[in-house]
């Protein structure tokens, strides 16, 4: 296959510039390696809520699951703070009616750049972790009640749930260092005693080669910053994996710097980076587009198998920050369009290098 | 008063040497400053299911609500997981049952330990902030099922629940920094909106001076290890107090030196280091005793109204420390009753040299 439709849903604050650039490099590659990348447009969050009433209309639903792959910026505006109708909403429902129960938030630490890192390098270079965070249960999705004196959440998973998400952590630990840490609090939540359950199982009846290691949230909220090079593949639940990626998320310097991945078991996957819609420098070219660069080179691997062309991605962009042209949040004086440029310029580079050596 | 009557729960692992070394200071005091601190040890935890069947006999609970304060060593075990009976809900019970509705964790970054954070100097050093973390609502108390295919947890808040600790915290904030950072999840939970809105309301009703800021646990999370100097007193709700106090727990060099001080509206309070049981290290004198010292100084201030006596425990560790001499977990040689010794021996320096100064 050749020609991939992929539905981008700009959303707010830096969203619109960060897929812009992330579309720019797609573009590039189906130049250099002859695929069709066509894009769609939709409405999410705030935007859609302005335009429509609804943070996520009908239309986008429809066009999420009917494409090859989901580019999305960032969602959230304070504006709609105390609301009734808020722009997160529309990125809970897609991720639910998506599927995507398993959301892939890797993190590398390059030595360009762990100088950048609030930790002290020597603890820190090196890093190169996996966080499989679970999607679409727990507290986000469980029954919420609320009067005037009171309000509750229920947190709910299925042995099911578990499972699924548990088998993609071990099948991604296989590919790479072979160890799995599941975390949960276990000595608290009925949830996290059954999660550690269906985990341990799995383990033992699908996975036994891998090594599995259990963690308290506490515990690990506190070992990842001591020893983070110590974790391969992270396997935990929605709200804990939320926590947990957002605290790692500036090890390598910058939340910026970070892509995610949300798959389901077939139908389209999602990909956006962790950081937020930033109001406050939005639409000012001042956003780092490498986190939804690098999801687009996630959708390339997961989405479309197309292996060489999400190397080629991250090739470039390690190249670029290696020559240390990189954007404020990271020291520099680049531009969103100027960075995306530099990994456009690195990734041509690359390949006509690539291509004088073959025989 | 100069009589004080202490329940000392020494529990689990290290929990008995710890307690004994802050028994010791306390002790010292006492000769000092003319107090007789009375000790009774009771069950709890492990120790207590070994001996009982339950990780809080009656007598224990019974002994505790009388007290004028409770030390507490630290409870768990890892032969317990996954049985029934589990030691930390004796913890989570008496908790509940003394009606300990606020947790303090104090965190200060001392320049004599500065380079043993896993931060870099330059971000950690001069932290001095303050977690009120609610310790008896939420999901740890809420309702638990459990069938063969699921589980569920409830997390519950009461307005009543959130101005309560909302108030001790804003009052501590008072005489410190005058800053205020409420953690919640307002954008996912429902319980969270009404945290929010409690907290907004408390604040304009009754501390429009105190600075407040809301944060999203995720970002909180993030930005406490990019800029910890940045917080003064952190407000959030149990399980958000846990992960994230111990996240930061290391920011100071060792989860060791750190102190909690659990309270009520009235009755007694309960002191406890931050760190756990540590069974790998129980019984070897190698535990660092200070997180227990500085709880018991935070007792004879917030239940003995006791400052000076506070004041002089605190200042006899920073001179301990200032003199590297620190225990294993600091990359020193002390043992735990060395390093007790130590302090005691600065107390009474301390005080010899204070005492000669009076005209
Ligand atoms: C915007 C918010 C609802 C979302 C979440 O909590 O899942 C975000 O923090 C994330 O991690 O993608
Ligand atoms: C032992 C455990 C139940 C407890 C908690 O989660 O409250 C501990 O982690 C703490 O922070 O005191």
């Amino acid at each position: 296959k050749r020609n991939f439709n992929i539905v981008v849903l700009p959303g707010d604050g830096v969203g619109p510039e960060v897929t812009k650039a992330a579309q720019r490099v797609l573009t590039c590659l189906g130049d250099i390696y002859g695929h069709t990348f066509s894009f769609t447009e939709h409405l999410i969050g705030g935007a859609a809520i302005d335009a429509t009433g609804t943070p996520l209309p009908k239309e986008t639903e429809a066009a999420c699951v009917a494409a090859d792959a989901v580019l999305l910026g960032a969602v959230g505006d304070p504006k709609y703070d105390g609301k009734p109708v808020r722009p997160e909403q529309g990125l809970l429902t897609i991720r639910k009616s998506m599927g995507l129960f398993a959301n892939l938030r890797p993190l590398q630490v390059s030595p360009a750049l762990s100088h950048r890192s609030p930790l002290k390098r020597e603890i820190v270079e090196g890093t190169d972790l996996l966080v499989f965070r679970e999607l679409t249960g727990g507290v986000y999705f469980g029954e919420r009640t609320r009067t005037d004196t009171s309000a509750s959440d229920l947190c709910t998973y299925t042995v099911e749930e578990i499972e699924r998400v548990t088998r993609a952590a071990f099948k991604a630990a296989e590919q790479r260092r072979g160890k799995v840490t599941s975390v949960d609090k276990a000595n608290v939540m009925e949830t996290s005693r059954l999660w550690r359950e269906t985990v341990t199982r799995i383990h033992a009846e699908e996975f036994p080669n891998v090594t599995l290691e259990h963690a308290l949230v506490d515990s690990a909220a506190m070992h990842l910053i001591l020893r983070p090079r110590d974790y391969d593949v992270i396997l935990t639940e929605n709200m804990f994996g939320d926590i947990l990626s957002d605290e790692i998320s500036v090890l390598g310097g910058s939340i910026g710097l970070l892509p995610s991945a949300s798959l389901g078991s077939d139908g389209p996957g999602l990909f956006e980076p962790i950081h937020g819609s930033a109001p406050d420098i939005a639409g000012q070219d001042k956003a780092n587009p490498i986190g939804t660069i690098l999801s687009a080179a996630m959708m390339l691997r997961h989405s479309f198998q197309l292996e060489d062309e999400a190397d080629s991605i991250e090739a470039a962009v390690a190249a670029v920050q290696a020559s240390n042209q990189v954007t404020r949040d990271l020291g520099g004086e680049l531009g969103t369009e100027a960075a995306t440029r530099a990994i456009i310029d690195a990734i041509r580079a690359i390949h006509w290098a690539a291509a004088r050596h073959v025989p």
